[in-house]
C-alpha cells in the first residue's frame, strides 16, 4: 500500500483478496502497510487489485517462504513479551536450568539469573529425552514453579511444548512457546502454536538448512502468528569433540533472508561448559539478537545436561562481558 | 525363565517385579520366556528374584535400548498383519503413491501393485510438506480410499500419522502406522502409537544414528507395542546428486544390535527413479526385510515426489527381480 | 568420427585440433572412434572441423568432467591388467592385508586369497596414518614382497602412492596405482599418475561428492591415462557405529554419469569385520565392478585395521557367495 | 626441567633420551624448558631420567598428539615472521587475491591491503582447482610478483604449496607455506614442510575433526618445525546456502587442546561477500589469532572465487572494525 493509505483502503483490499480465495496477511509498519497474499499468483494476474485505491504495487515473492522473507518485510521484526524487546538492536538473555528439577533450585537459579540481567527464565517441564528411561520432567508441577519463579523475579517464561494436546496447559503458565530441534518439522505442532499469538522460539533441527528453518517459521506465520524467534543450537556433523557444531554462518544468513530475530544457544551448540562463553560472545558479534543459556546451581548433580550448564559465577562473568560488548556495539539488553 | 517354566511361575515373577516399582515386559518365545524389567538395576540387586521358582538367571542389559536389543531377544522378530509376515526370512513389499490424490489413481495403483506382488498399500492422506503452501493431502477422504482399495485388492494399509490427536481416525482406516523421518523423535507421538498394538513403520530421521533409531523404537516398545518395523530412508549428507544418501551399513548394523525387522525405502533414499531398482535389490541382499516403493500411474503429473516414483512397468520389472533374488536366497515374499 | 573412418582421417582431425591449440583425446571403440577435444568451445565454432572427411558430428559436452563422462563415451570401459579384466560384466576381487607387515604373512595371505579367487593383491608399503607415531609401512622392502608374492601366486599388485616423487619406485614393483581417500584432491599426484598408462584405483575422498570424484578422475584422464577405476570406501557422516558410512547410491550414480568401472571397499567402508560380507554382496548387486577386501592371517595382531580385516575362512566364505551371485547375474570374476 | 635448569643439564637429558632410542624435542619457554620425548613410554619406565640433575618430573602425555598439545606446553605459542607476531594476543591479517592473476592487480591489492593494516600478502601461484580445465595459476611468475609486491609494501608472503617437489621453489619466494584443505592429510607434504623452519598455515580439511587437524600439525612438528598456524576455513555439511559451514566451536576447542595459534578464513568459510565481515569479527571474538581474507580490485572479473572476495572499500571497512574490536579486547594487530 502507499504511504498514508487509509484504514478503509487497506480493509477493502484485504476483503477483495479473501473474496478471491486467498489468505491475506497485513503487516502494519511505521510508514507502510504491506498485505501478504498467500495463494496462486495467477489469480491476482486475472483479477488485478492495482486499481484499488491506496495500492502502490503488487509484487510476486518467489521464495518458498513468503511471510518470513526479508523481501516481504524490510525492517527487522521486534518481538515484545512482558515489556522485553527482542530484535532490532534489543538483545535478550534467556537463562535457567535444562530441566526444572524442583522448586528451590529453580527459584535460586531465577534469582541469580535475573540479578545478572537475564529477563527470560527457561526450563523444561516436559523433556524430549533420547531414552524413554531418562528423567522426563516434572510436568505441570514444573510449569507452576516456572510461573511462580518468573513472577517473583520479574521474568518471562519460555518452555518447550512437545505435544499439540498440551498447548492449553502450557499456554496457562508460559509467556512463550519453545519448539525443540527434534520437532522443528512437526508440522501439526507448528500450526498449533501458529494459532496462538504468543512468541515462539523455534530451534533449528539437527539436519535443517537455513531455508528449512525459515519454511518451518512460515508454517507458524501462515497460521497468523508472526512472533517467531529463530534459534541456532548447533547442527549434527562428523565432529565429536563438541556435542553439536555451531554453524555461525546462519546468524547473518538468516538476517539476510528474513526479518525475524535469531538467537543462539551455545549450551546445546557446544555441550561443554568451557566453550559456552566464547561462543555466546562470538554469536553476539555475528549479529545474534539474544542467547539462551543453561545455568544450574550444581551442574555436577543435574538430572540432564550437567556438562554444559554454567555455574552462577560463570554466568555472572558471561553477563558482564555481554553487557560490555552490547555497549560497545550500541545495542542494549532487551 | 527356565525352559518349561509354568504360567504361574512366570506370573509370580512379573507380580514381584511390579511390586518392586519396575515395569515388567514378558516376551514369550517358542521355548523360553524372558521378562524384561525396566527400572533401576539396584532394586533387583537389593531384592533378588533368582530365588523364585522357574527363574534361570538375571542379566543386566547395559545398552540404552533394552526391549529393542538383540541381547534381550535373540531370535528375529516376525511381525504379522492381515496374514502378511515381515521379518525372519519373510520379505514385505509396500507400494503405492506418495500422496493419495484421488480414488481412481489409487485403485489403479493398488490393482497393479498387488498384481505384481505387493501386499501392503502405502499412501499419504496427511502429508508432511516442507512448505505450508504445498499440497497437504486429502485427509479422511484419502484414508477411506486407502481402506477401500486395500479391501478390493486384498492388501494391508500403511499410512503416516503426524499428530497424536489423529490416532483414532487413522486407526479406523489403517492396518499399520507410519512414523515419518521428521517425527522420529516426536516422543509424544511415539508413546501414542506405543499404546496401540498395530505394527509401526518407524522411519530413520535425517540425522539419526542407528542407536537413535533404536532408542526411538524403544519409546514405542516401552509402552507395550513390540511390533516395530525399522525403515532406512536415507540420511542427509553433503552429497547433492541424490536427494538423500542411503546408508546401507545400517541394514546389517541394525540386525546385529536388534531383533526387529528393517526395511528400505529407496524412493526417498535416492530421489531418482533410475536409482530405485538397483538400490532396492542391493538392500535386499544386504539383509533388508522389505522395501517401500513409490509407484504412480503418471509420475509426470504427481502432486508430490514425481521424480522418484516408478511407473507400473518399472515396478513390474523391479518385482520380477525381487522374486528371483528372494528365491535365490531361499527367502519368500511375506 | 563415422563408423569406418580411416586411420588417416582420424589423424588429420587430431592434427587440426592440436593446431587450433586444443588437446585431442582419441578414444578407439570397437566400431567408432571419438576424439575428445579439451579447450575453449568457441574455437571449434570459429574453425569447424565438420568439413574434414570421416567426421560424423561435433558435440559440446557441458558437464565439468568430459573424458570421464558417459555422454562422451557410451559403452562401459573395460580395463585390463595382466590378463585381468575390470568392468563391463567383469568383477574383480582385490584382497590382501592393510599393511605389508612381513614376507611370510604376505605370502600366506596371497596364497589363500588367490586360491579363493582374488586376482589382485593389495597391501600398503607406504601407509597414510593419521598419527605420525603409528607404523608407517615397510617401504621398498614391502614393495618387493608384494611383487614376489604376486608373481608366485599369479596375481597383479595394487599399492598406494602417496608422493609424486615415489612414482618410479612404485611403478617398478606395482601393476596398478592406488590413490587414497586423503589424496583424492592432491592434484599434483593425480597428474603424475595421469602420465603413466597403468591403471589407477581412485578412492573417493571422505567429503567428496560423486561429481568431485569424477573431476578427480578427469585430472588423471586429461593427462592421457584413461585407465581409472573409481572406488567407494565410505564417507564421513555423524554415524559413529561404523567407521565410515557406505553411500551405496554412488554405485549406480557413477555408472549413470560415467563409463568408468567402480568398485567397493567394504573393509574401510564399515570398519567392522561382521559387516564386510553383507556390504560386499550388497555392492555387487548394486552394480559394482569389484571389491577390495582386507584379509589378514591374524587380525588380532595386525599393525593396522585389524578390526575390519577378514580371517582366511571368512574370506573363503565371502568368495563362495560372490561367485554364486555373479553366476546368478551372468557376470564373471575378472 | 626445573626452573633454572642449566644448559648442560638440559643437554645431558636430551642426550640420554636419544641414547634410549627416542626422539627429543626441547621446547625453551621463558621460565621453563620442557623436553618432549617421542617413543615408547615403557623405555622411560625401565630407564628413568628423573635422577638426572635439573629434571623436575616425567609425565606421560596420552593424547595422540603430543607436541601440539596444551598438556605438553602450557603457554600460547607466538610465531614470528618478518617482525610480525601471531598468537598470544597478536592478531594477524592475511589478505590478497585468491589467485595472482597479474602484476598490476597484485601490486594494487597489496598497496590497499597494507594501507588498511594487513601485514601478510596471500595469493595463489599454484591453484588446487576442482576441474583440470580451470585456471591453474601463473606458477613461478606469480611467486615473483608476490615477493616483489610484498617487498614494496613491507609485507610477508604466504602461498600454497601443493607438491613436495616445489618446496625449494616456493621457499625461495615465500615467507610462509600454506597447506590447503585438500592436502591436510597429504602426509608426504606435511613432513616436507616439517623439515623447514618457516611458518606453516595449515588449513582444516573439509571432513577433518579438531583432533585430525592437530594430528596433521603433529606430523609437521614431529619433523622439527613447531611454527604451525592452524586455520578454520569451514567444513562440508548439508547446508547449501553457504559454500562451507564455519564451525566456530573449533576456535576455543583448538585453544583448549593446543598451544598453537588458530586463524579463520571467512572467505572460503562462507563463499559469500556479504557474510565475510560479520564472520571475521565473530571469529575474532571467539578467540581467533587472525583472519585470512580474499580481496580483489574487481571481484566481478576474478578468475577464481569472485563471489567471496571483498572490494577495497569493503576491506577498509572490515579493518576499521577489526581494529576497534582488538582495542576493546586489549589485543593488537600482529
Amino acid at each position: 500500500m502507499k504511504n498514508g493509505a487509509t484504514k478503509e483502503q487497506i480493509e477493502a483490499v484485504i476483503k477483495r483478496v479473501e473474496e478471491l480465495g486467498m489468505k491475506a496477511h497485513p503487516v502494519y509498519g511505521e510508514q507502510k502497510t504491506i498485505i501478504g497474499c498467500i495463494g496462486n499468483e495467477d489469480i491476482l494476474r486475472a483479477h488485478p487489485v492495482e486499481p484499488y485505491e491506496g495500492v502502490e504495487s503488487v509484487q510476486a515473492i518467489t521464495k518458498p517462504f513468503k511471510l518470513a522473507s526479508r523481501d516481504f518485510k524490510k525492517e527487522d521484526t521486534v518481538i515484545e513479551v512482558k515489556g522485553i524487546k527482542i530484535g532490532g538492536g534489543n538483545f535478550v538473555v534467556m537463562a535457567g536450568p535444562c530441566s526444572v528439577e524442583g522448586k528451590d533450585m529453580l527459584f535460586e537459579t531465577a534469582k541469580k539469573a535475573s540479578e545478572a540481567g537475564a529477563r527470560v527464565l527457561r526450563g523444561g517441564a516436559f523433556k524430549p529425552r533420547t531414552s524413554p528411561y531418562d528423567f522426563q520432567g516434572l510436568g505441570e508441577e514444573g510449569l507452576r514453579y516456572l510461573q511462580e519463579a518468573a513472577k517473583e523475579y520479574n521474568m518471562a517464561v519460555v518452555t518447550e511444548i512437545m505435544d499439540a494436546r498440551e498447548i492449553d496447559l502450557i499456554d496457562k503458565y508460559s509467556d512463550m512457546f519453545q519448539i525443540g530441534a527434534r520437532n522443528m518439522q512437526n508440522f501439526s505442532l507448528l500450526k498449533e502454536v501458529g494459532k496462538s499469538r504468543k512468541p515462539v522460539v523455534l530451534k533449528r533441527g539437527m539436519a535443517a538448512t537455513v531455508k528449512d528453518l525459515l519454511m518451518a517459521a512460515e508454517y507458524i506465520m501462515s497460521e497468523g502468528n508472526g512472533n517467531v524467534i529463530l534459534c541456532e543450537r548447533g547442527i549434527r556433523t562428523f565432529e565429536t569433540y563438541t556435542r553439536n557444531t555451531i554453524d555461525m554462518n546462519i546468524i547473518p544468513s538468516a538476517k539476510e533472508l528474513s526479518h525475524l530475530p535469531i538467537i543462539l544457544d551455545p549450551s546445546h551448540g557446544t555441550g561443554k561448559r568451557s566453550l559456552v562463553t566464547p561462543l555466546a560472545l562470538s554469536g553476539l558479534v555475528a549479529g545474534a539478537d539474544g542467547i539462551m543459556i543453561e545455568v544450574h546451581p550444581k551442574p555436577e548433580v543435574a538430572l540432564s545436561d550437567g556438562p554444559q550448564s554454567l555455574r552462577f559465577n560463570e554466568f555472572d562473568d558471561l553477563m558482564e562481558k555481554v553487557k560490555k560488548y552490547l555497549e560497545f556495539e550500541n545495542r542494549r539488553l532487551g
